[in-house]
């Protein structure tokens, strides 16, 4: 089995030079151990606690942006989408597509991204058991789009907090999709902050320490320079000059997990 | 305090002729007690579990369905919408617009919805706390339409299983909106039949006349002529020739409860 | 079917001077109404969240000044025991051994509560599922005793957190035995306050009312002079002087779920 | 940091032949990688589902094969009591006690299980959170003796389900106490089938892959030579013949945490 991809990148998008220096700062955390990364930003936070935070840079503009840093770095590029009507657009800019997670069975949003053929990155809805999971993947797949990926972001747990059922990646994995584990989203508190939601930044290391014992195709970390000071999620990224350091260890505990061991 | 309203209806537009049928016998159902109703139907289920089970009749249809049955019984109608796009046509055809519990942090339906002036009743997410709500809805009074309801549909409760907690109507009502009680949607075990939903039928009574003692502007009862055979929430819906009965106790349970004894 | 019995009294046994002032105001709060009470208090608090909170008075002193209560008011009493060999010395002094939500399970406790022939209130533990005491009240049964209460106090939900599910009740029911709700324990928020518990109390009568329409043959509400400067509990238990009113309130909603209206 | 003790053994001690015979087993099965491991044992299975099950094979005669088979294989041996009464006598038999899930609040338990001075491992309860656990091990602290573990078996999640929420061991491990992860328990399914508890037992050594990248002091992981046919918790045990190589699996997992790549 290949190493994990990491998919990494700002929450929001906030301006070209800050995603190309995320961008720059990202191969730069990867490089000593080969990790292939997909830079993931959102063009607009369509779902926040509050109508007061920043929604985003846009559409047209951020798409633009993601290409380029596509074109740039030679890396894949992933955005989420929020209407069907977005897809095909996205399509045109970014390699993966991804679904968020409260949007996960909108059968019409599934459709449309399906029928791009790019790459589908489904997160699992806060609502949803892992088994659920076969039944939204197979509204893609109705498209004759095998391209997906399971992701799972954590699961209600009580009001305003998350826990990260790891029983949840083997189940998904049954489908035979990749499985991807989002330490960073899975510690958010959401709507813990009043008017944001909140995070428990020291975990997301834990948790993804954790899914790479366990085993999954691919990481979803999002970074920032200077998260407690980011546009959103600022309480559960990671400040990119700690990743090369955490990158190093999880990919000691995947290689671990894929050289034979994980056979129990 | 007036009588609670009752938000009901089939699940799903199945025919004109069925709609008419349904209003027939909810009228009929309602006239003992003289309850308010305002019939409710969707004309496309767009997040079904499974993409092989029905979607519906579709948009430009149901409206003009919902339109009439308004004209004819003289009684308000409701419907929900998906997609930002769709507010301004069901404004024309309906008196409220509802936001489904899944899209309910969506800005962008928030916004269509309330700028078109209708009525908007708001699905609590499952994945919410009762007091993250008013987030939510100052979504919608941003347009400048402070006509909301706020309505609990069930919580999260482990997998396939929802949890309606009665601390959250008044937790909702403290934003001063009204406040819905969804009896049969709360009782939906989600996913729990392979590629439906299930639900404990025998349980939305119990949970309606809870939420009657507890407090409330409006219920909200999913019905159907033969639920066992309807297209979709079926295992949750109450058969219409018990709604009458159904009815008159929770009227009487609401009575109570406004009559002054409530102020415990 | 009968109306509500109300077990009431103080968390925990104060003085003799304190439970007789207590069961005085309770006898008046209920004269009203006529509404039987069972005066409860705790000798022991045998699993506080921290080793410096109190603990009580201690077996023997407050096994008689439960037993002189009895005497003196002519009412029920009841306590709690916390192991085996308490049972038969309590069975003496008290009409109702409760079994403590945490101890639901251990088997020769309810064993050694049953062989004393005394009424067995058997409080649901917070990690049970409601139909998962069918099997606790057997084990009380095996002893040819069926003088047997359920009672719901709330299900862990996430951390720090109860939530109360009404469906538990007619699920508890169908036992055969009697159902009690616990309103103030139902509002405790376990661990939420550091070294204690913390508690909505404000929630209680909320809830309250609801079991009362869901149907009950009996509520538990502890109470207390002055509940911000009790030893235990204070958060959750409602002040003695508003108990009259709510009683009002909670036999009201009683009668009319027990006047045939119940049958939805 | 030492590699991770295990403590093992079947659920309930079934014959002294039996308590060998497993014991050897695992000997065996710890030879390769030199892991050092706790025998565990029940004398009595005092909290079972239903009063039909079978419930041990009593204290006296428990205790005595636990300390054989401590004098025969130089292992330390592991047992829970369920009683105050109990902990002296247990404690000269074996070299850590054990404190139920259910009983992690019972001051009188933790007091008399503190004053022996043996070392005392608490099972976390299903309905606490992880920063309780502080002061329940102060409970025992109080008696002079901090010879403590804090162990995670799962939390209540829904029903019938329990959940393993990893940021739980870094939160227990901050009191200073070493940390067990119970594999096998926490893939019990609590009265998932009827009379008894279910379990998923493919699940356990997913679990414990995951402890072991987290950071873990100690596995606790129940086996059995046949567990579809053992007395108790069958559907959660491993076969013993698979723990040899489920130890070599968890031995390299956790040689990489505490290797220095655990900083991140």
């Amino acid at each position: 089995t290949a190493p994990f991809a990491l998919i990494t990148g700002p929450c929001q998008l906030e301006s070209r030079e800050h995603a190309r220096m995320m961008a720059e700062r990202i191969a730069e955390a990867c490089a000593a151990t080969g990790t292939r990364f997909i830079f993931k930003a959102s063009y607009d936070k369509a779902n926040r606690s509050s109508i007061s935070t920043e929604r985003g840079i846009g559409m047209d503009k951020g798409l633009q942006i993601l290409a380029d840093i596509r074109a740039e770095f030679g890396c894949p590029v992933l955005t989420d989408v929020h209407a069907a009507d977005q897809c095909a657009a996205a399509a045109e800019a970014v390699d993966v597509i991804q679904i968020p997670a409260f949007l996960c069975r909108q059968t019409d949003l599934l459709l449309a991204a399906g029928a791009t053929g790019a790459a589908i990155n489904i997160k699992k809805g806060q609502f949803l058991a892992p088994w659920d999971m076969g039944n939204v993947a197979a509204k893609v797949a109705s498209t004759g789009n095998e391209r997906i990926l399971l992701c799972d972001r954590g699961t209600s747990f009580g009001y305003n907090t998350l826990v990260s059922d790891f029983r949840g990646l083997p189940v998904m994995a049954a489908t035979g999709y990749p499985v991807v584990f989002d330490a960073t989203h899975s510690v958010q508190q959401p709507g813990g902050q009043g008017t944001t939601s909140g995070g428990q930044r020291e975990f997301a290391p834990v948790l993804a320490r954790a899914a790479c014992a366990v085993g999954v195709n691919a990481l979803f970390i999002e970074t920032h320079e200077d998260p407690d000071n980011a546009p959103s999620d600022g309480p559960n990224m990671i400040p990119v000059d700690q990743m090369a350091a955490l990158i190093g260890t999880l990919r000691a505990f995947d290689d671990l997990a894929k050289g034979g061991l994980g056979s129990n």
